[in-house]
């Protein structure tokens, strides 16, 4: 444990008296070493990787991590600190966090350990590695469906068959096409599974040659990846860089929609998109240049004048007089009565983030019937639906009143029943067209997602309906219209209807 | 009436030395209350509803309108001033505009007038209010389409069926697809009406619990809504908040793209997205940072050193003498000779902002035949044309030599003819299946708008022509190659052709 | 030659104490004369310029051009040169850069010089002249395949034919469509050659009206534009303005993102999309308000802590110690082992910019067989490719481990691979359908692309293909899944197939 001393803090002096270019330098620096306290282990992490990796060093001197003690972390109001620290934290608490403080925890729960210049090391640091900390963000997270998002997407069958169709290789044998069974995971990782995380698995060690010289490393598969369910080499799953990437682990990029556009952007789930058509999004992209996007506490009408992602689904968000309007959390979903994307109809959310345990009737793992009728006892009901929205409308009173919230929410009510009926029409003609033989379904064994007319009804409901649902969600009616919206699904139906006629014809 | 008295200011000056956080808000406050004078009516408002809806209040505050007296605001110079001011205004001219200026006004007027906290108030703030003391825009925009969207779409028979075919549910019943004839006025107001505008109507009175008690309140139909050309409870057309949104009636926000995106950036009308690749989208992206939003009045080359949507369509500019380049006008269409969107063929633009006057020769209200003649007794003559486009080009010679700007224009005449020819082919091959009874149309009195293939027609205007012209007009030529443009255009008549065929195979 | 005199110095100051507004408009005077060293020939330009084109000239204004001389550019230190200068330079070199030191360049050799007010002046400036400061970056742009954009798109004929299939106008006669043989030139400039260049003619001259009385101008065709590959008067191929644009020529424009994003935006390079979605752009568009996009020399982790496009593409990087990371390149390929768009099947990079001079085996000017094996002979070898990618992969070690690195890289050839057999299946599908009549091709001296199943082929590899590759390349995961990749390849596949069928069956 060091603090600077006084010769550096003059050079930097120095080097601010003759360039100018360096005043952007010294800050840093002068905030980053001066009058703070580097662990002895992290000191000599950095005696290296300030050359071998500069832009990751100088990007956690940028951060909060590398200013603050755990000791004066704890010291903060409640409502002026960026996220919880766990009070029973047992670690050093008088030194900043390092890259020694991450890297160098839990490793007897690691697999990525390894050996590194005497010291043994982490390569992924994960959430129960920040728990240690961050316990609460931690097992709220957990709570969360994204946490499962790995085992949710490759451990259900029937979505692993919707993302073998998209994935498979598909071969033309001069008569027909038809899929390979094997994908390569590496293909998966660089798809589906970029959002949804990969399995990140030590498959054994490499010599490489280095500045320093030869060194033994892990060789990882699955690497990298940043996806939100990804499966760590300790066992746990999520990954916290996924908001708070790389090492500044900055609030301003959490609140900022950019963050959240890296996997709710598509026509799947086109969160992003609607929101930059919406008035919120109006407002953000014009006034963001004046909003103060670190403040903590974030106060409505000071720090911003119209919601982000974070504000509605997750942050801590007071008044004038410093009452909290909302509480932060990592669960996602406290605020959110309806699931209305990535599934064939909208429908209550699931009671558990594991949605794989779910059973339909059909003995499907859906949480509706493929007619629409929710699987309720996997469900949440509507009293927790009703506890969800008033949470949710809280945001909203912020700055509307009440018959605006109202007229707001009718709508969106009926949009998810409108939607879910167009859904219901077209896979009533998908059912025609598996009876008849036009496509092969369930009862020849075959994927409901493997043919031109199946992948044009999966459109139908996972981007048409999904778009116009968030368009109705987020008031970014575009989407809900001609950008992937009405028109669309309504265009889809027709086609489907005479696709259908199509292939009969040729049978 | 009443002026902050020295104890708040210094209250706020203690602040300004204890918390580093509050440098923000002071500010905020000093410049909201310190030397202003609020009218007592609005004090009251401000003394609950600081508490009640925060955001908006600190919105307010941010505003010109809690700055600036009608007083000081008419002694400002003509170039000076953000937006005209009515010199017969009556009302009092000594305090800022607040709640109760805007809110308590034309009250007899307004069927969504309420009697709370011993007040009467209006819930929707309409043009018609505005022009209390912005008459001049409120006349110009009068004669904007935009005032007329609602009107011009849901009371135009064929674009009423164009809706309709988007919005309507589709059932099938085991054989073919069918429209229902009723649709949810609500999902029309959640799809095209969100921009267009809806009827916001009273329909009775509710109470409501409330921080303050029960209270009673008016419920409203078709709230909320932005839309451009919506009726308003007094019979007013518009809402001057699409594009000056919530309290702060920022010119920073009306001057930005993405205001204008809210309703112009989907494949119908990708002014948005084709700005966003044409060079001057390029610079403004760059350089935004460095430029003034705020200034009045706004300095080409010295505020911006390129357009945005509002420099060439609605601000007044100034050259470095002070010198007016163009005129301010929220008529939005006075620099532009014709109209490339919304509509089968592009044409000169119609004399009147109501449309559902016009009608063609077939009897219906277009602005051209179906085969793309105009009707030109309706539309703007050729001389009206060239003042339009010399209007619009002292814009570009602001930055551009003559060449330019010629080389340019001719490019653009003759974009109109490529796209319109190319709808006239696709118009061609509708006739003949419309003949052919492939599809039903006007002579089975069927829409024109709901099947496949027409649908298909459609997006060969609807998008892709329009495209192509936005692309052209704004010189992002993306758009109008491969991104809904030309390359769109040129595979869907191709399909066309061969649906057909499809089509008359089985019939 | 003229120093500013102190009586406008003292009107500036006088003008300071008198306006609020006009403290913006200082600076830029002060910066821009005060000190400064202006020709007498520029000066002259100004004088008029200054009110006919004054945006321009507030532009340049400020410009380093306007003011750095020559003389002080050579006293830099190479690190801190924003670009090169040449020591061979012959011209002035103690007046800044202004009107007359560009546009009264190299004069002889321009075909659009005319008389001017007494001058010899080009209205074309191109990389020929620039390459009389800059010869270093121009000399390297002629080895970059964009300087010959016009050319390898115009002047091959294979790509030539695509491009008329998309610009050509078709008509229907009723019971076929067909397509026009001539394409109005205007047609082409205003599509493909936007981005690609067009050939910059003079035809003539006029007369015009101006300001100073009547004046004669050259006439030019294929004007305006700024395509990367344009053939300027003086012959010369290139135009800096497409990335340095206008009169700032600002460095921060050419390393922000939205220059590239003018053409690489499409579906057809969805690089600024990708880029967008990816965590390197969600850092940048969080952050970016903070960095420092004018510095130089540019450092990473002080000056930005994510890459933007010219980061890994182009520009000198320098670490904390002010040493190279990476060297500044206007060749743009030299860290691109491969050529993933544009063309049907990835493959490596041709050697030669010009690449209508390649012949594959059946005599195509295509870098591969259309069943996908490169020409190799006209094509980078292996060693070449692991030296681009050491060079590019060296930036990446600035915050990244060599396991990311490798795990990055894996992927990325196994999805080149897994794209390029994907667009083999469809390319099978297509030669049966060629075969067997359903669709013209070489056989009946037609174009592959002019059909629709040709189209939808073409879509499989310039859209969904190249699409899936760059999400890749640049970690943006949704362009190689649902929004334009693998979901829409996969469904392109199936379409294919079925569309064979029915073209087959109306036979």
């Amino acid at each position: 444990m060091q603090k600077i001393n006084i010769k550096t803090a003059c050079l930097a002096f120095a080097t601010f008296a003759i360039s100018s270019t360096a005043i952007l330098l010294i800050p840093f620096q002068m905030e980053a070493y001066a009058e703070k306290q580097i662990s002895s282990k992290t000191e000599i992490c950095l005696s290296c990787h300030r050359k071998a990796t500069p832009g990751i060093v100088k990007d956690w001197q940028k951060s909060q991590h590398s200013k603050l003690t755990v000791e004066k972390a704890l010291e903060k109001k409640e409502l002026s600190k960026q996220v919880s620290i766990d009070k029973s934290y047992k670690g050093t608490t008088t030194a900043v966090i390092g890259c020694a403080e991450c890297h160098m925890l839990n490793t007897g729960q690691h697999k990525d350990s390894f050996k590194h210049n005497g010291f043994t090391i982490n390569i992924v640091v994960s959430p129960h590695d920040c728990a240690q900390c961050h316990s609460i963000e931690n097992s709220e997270y957990q709570k969360n469906i994204m946490s499962k998002a790995y085992h949710n997407l490759n451990s259900n069958p029937v979505f692993e068959s919707l993302m073998d169709s998209v994935n498979a290789h598909q071969s033309f044998d001069g008569r027909k096409v038809s899929y390979e069974d094997k994908i390569d995971p590496v293909i998966e990782e660089d798809s589906c599974n970029h959002c949804h995380g990969t399995i990140v698995k030590v498959v054994g060690m490499e010599d490489r040659m280095t500045s320093m010289g030869k060194m033994s490393f892990p060789v990882l598969e699955g690497w990298p990846n940043q996806g939100v369910g990804r499966i760590n080499p300790n066992g746990s799953e999520g990954s916290c860089t996924s908001c708070h990437p790389r090492h500044s682990f900055a609030i301003e990029i959490a609140r900022k929609p950019a963050t959240c556009s890296q996997c709710h952007k598509g026509p799947d789930v086109p969160a992003y998109k609607v929101y930059s058509v919406s008035k919120h999004g109006n407002i953000y992209n014009s006034m963001k240049k004046k909003w103060d996007f670190g403040a903590v506490p974030w106060t409505v009408g000071r720090d911003f004048t119209s919601p982000t992602c974070a504000v509605c689904h997750m942050s801590l968000i007071t008044d004038n007089d410093g009452k909290a309007i909302n509480q932060r959390s990592h669960q996602m979903n406290d605020r959110l009565p309806w699931r209305i994307f990535g599934v064939i109809y909208a429908h209550a959310h699931p009671k558990s983030p594991d949605t794989t345990i779910i059973k339909n009737k059909a003995g499907l793992p859906l949480p509706t019937e493929l007619t629409g009728e929710p699987v309720n006892e996997y469900l949440i009901d509507k009293k927790e639906q009703a506890e969800r929205w008033d949470n949710m409308s809280k945001i909203c009173s912020a700055c509307h009143g009440q018959s605006w919230i109202d007229g707001y929410h009718e709508r969106f009510l009926k949009v998810l029943e409108a939607t879910n009926d167009m859904t219901l029409t077209s896979t009533q003609i998908m059912i025609k067209a598996w009876e008849e033989g036009a496509v092969k379904g369930l009862e020849q064994e075959d994927s409901i997602f493997n043919e031109a007319m199946e992948k044009m009804w999966v459109q139908n409901w996972l981007f048409y309906a999904n778009s116009t649902r968030f368009a109705s969600a987020m008031s970014g009616a575009d989407y809900g219209v001609f950008a992937n919206g009405r028109w669309y699904q309504s265009l889809n139906i027709q086609k489907l209807s005479d696709y259908l006629d199509f292939k009969l014809e040729i049978k």
